[in-house]
């Protein structure tokens, strides 16, 4: 066990070491459970998930541990629904075309229904919310002050983990470019959000007074005790945790990760009209030509639906959206469980390195 | 004094700290030679300057200090001189009226001869020559290891890390994307090179057996801490050093570093035709529109030079070019002998963090 810190006795965990509420699939109730256990903490990521889901997905999570554990989702924003222009439809028919699709499908929903996601969340009293995309809304903050949820909101610069502390939120995840998934930003355009880890977590540091917790190329407890140095009170991990036995990522993402260099993934907004990063594949290279043209979120992930699933159905990696951060070639298959044993122990062991050469600093003052 | 490691050993240092060799003005003799007398490596960046000016540095380096110092270089590729099109020179000619500076000047020299400069490096035996943008010809390296000239090469990605080792250099800057200035990539497009140091950093230390030098964010004992973490040897620093006392960067340079914020730089390839980190002015504004038509590297720097020397008499950030990494806010007014003092400081400040952290673990062991 290592010292009390601020995120380990608010989050009343073992480990400063959180994983990420990834969308879309890999967060089984058992991988979140297998990181609870362990100490750490397991995030269900629930942003795609309907409140019936949400529900069961707790109740399941309950069953595998007492631990404490969190939920995520994605604040909505206002959207405009658009049809995609000629091009990028041209483009997405074709591979619907391949994929034996019907062109040109009509979307019935373009998103779960925020409030109703987070009223489960409440009802169930999930020990920690924490959310990306925005603010929190006051009226929702206060009630998870109310009953004892912690809450913890993602910045991507100093500006997003200020506005993030003036509402009131106990934590701030600092998400560095090189995260994989969809980038939390909801101040700044492309061009400004994208700083590395190295550079936003200590000037997140700096600038706000609740705990950070560092996101963004943490793989390997090297990574975790980078993090530290830097000023975070903790970190939370995406990638290392997608490819863990219990993760429900697709086997041809999973497949995809394992086999990445450090130079296989690009930030796109074609799957879902917002950024992400993401392994390139055949998607990302047909429709980057018309990037600019593509509708925001969440229209564009609504219209890439039917594509995904059915890249899903047939295997087809080319189609699918593989999210993964730039270290993601430190990944492996594991158990979650060996996995945070592994993380605790190489934390550790770089932090003897920096014992080991205090100690020979004080030999070499007593001489 | 810290513990000897391979690189204060190679290097004949004492902190594995490197001045970055920035070029066009920060790095005066002064600066180098107070980095150097402070036990780090200062490097006299030297690309844009003839070998006879070269020569008249490493002497007054030399007068100021006999420790050891870096120069550094960018590697030549072939380029072909093309005509800015239309909107580029339109939008740049528009710039120079204001300036007052006469339309579509004639250019009479694209770059410094890069043979000549470097024979001058090893003619006045050097002990360290550092280099980006490509790879050091055989010939001239065996002529570096004959007379005991350390070589170290710049990677912004694993292959190019490789690539860079088995040529065989001695060691290597692992490059992140947070680095202001130029990026030092030779094998990739924009779209892969740009991994964050908190990723690459471990990926490298991996792939490679020669020692590793992080660079990219790292402005103060924090950074350096996390550097040697994340698995490095030593780390480099251009944009903490380039608001020193002994700074030859431009006034308003300066101030715009010690002004900025996280989100004030942007990758731009406008002012020199090659990938840089730059705090965002309005010449970049002006000519990002037509980024993709500006002439490679070097046509463009030496097409822009008119309106940054005029600039730079004028007083006018607007139209200069502000190379600083995203971590620049970090930054501060101070004497470089003084930086290293605090760095030196602030990283055993966090070193004994972990110390005590391992000293209250070891306590809970005995219990």
């Amino acid at each position: 066990m290592w010292p009390k810190t601020i995120v380990t006795q608010t989050l009343q965990i073992d480990y400063p070491i959180i994983q990420a509420g990834m969308a879309g699939g890999p967060t089984t109730p058992q991988l979140v459970a297998a990181v609870s256990r362990a100490g750490g903490m397991g995030t269900l990521g629930a942003a795609y998930m309907s409140p019936e889901q949400i529900r069961t997905a707790i109740r399941e999570i309950r069953e595998l541990t007492d631990r404490p554990f969190g939920v995520n989702l994605f604040i909505p924003e206002t959207f405009e629904v658009e049809e995609p222009n000629q091009e990028v439809a041209r483009v997405m028919n074709g591979i619907r075309e391949e994929l034996g699709l019907s062109l040109n499908p009509t979307v019935s929903r373009y998103q779960e229904p925020f409030e109703e996601q987070l009223a489960v969340v409440l009802e169930e009293r999930v020990p920690v919310f924490s959310f990306t995309f925005g603010v929190l809304a006051p009226e929702w903050l206060e009630q998870c002050k109310r009953q004892g949820t912690v809450v913890i909101g993602t910045a991507t610069t100093v500006r997003e983990a200020k506005v993030l502390e003036r509402s009131g939120v106990d934590m701030v995840v600092a998400q560095g470019s090189e995260a994989g998934g969809h980038r939390g930003s909801f101040l700044h355009d492309a061009a400004s959000n994208l700083i590395g880890t190295m550079a936003l977590v200590p000037q997140v540091a700096d600038a706000v007074g609740i705990p950070v917790i560092a996101a963004g190329g943490i793989m390997d407890g090297r990574g975790i005790a980078a993090s530290l140095a830097l000023g975070a009170d903790g970190v939370q991990l995406g990638t290392a945790f997608l490819t863990c036995e219990e993760s429900g990522a697709h086997a041809c993402h999973k497949q995809a990760v394992l086999n990445s260099a450090d130079e296989s993934t690009v930030i796109t907004r074609v799957f879902s009209g917002k950024q992400a990063r993401g392994i390139r594949n055949a998607f990302i290279e047909a429709l980057t030509p018309c990037e600019q043209d593509v509708p925001m979120y969440p229209v564009q992930n609504a219209l890439t639906r039917d594509i995904r699933q059915a890249a899903s159905k047939q295997q087809r990696p080319e189609y699918l959206s593989m999210w993964a951060g730039q270290a993601s070639p430190l990944s492996r298959v594991i158990r979650a469980e060996e996995l945070m044993k592994e993380l605790v122990r190489q934390t550790e062991q770089v932090g003897r390195k920096f014992s080991h050469e205090e100690r020979m600093q004080g030999a070499r003052d007593r001489e």
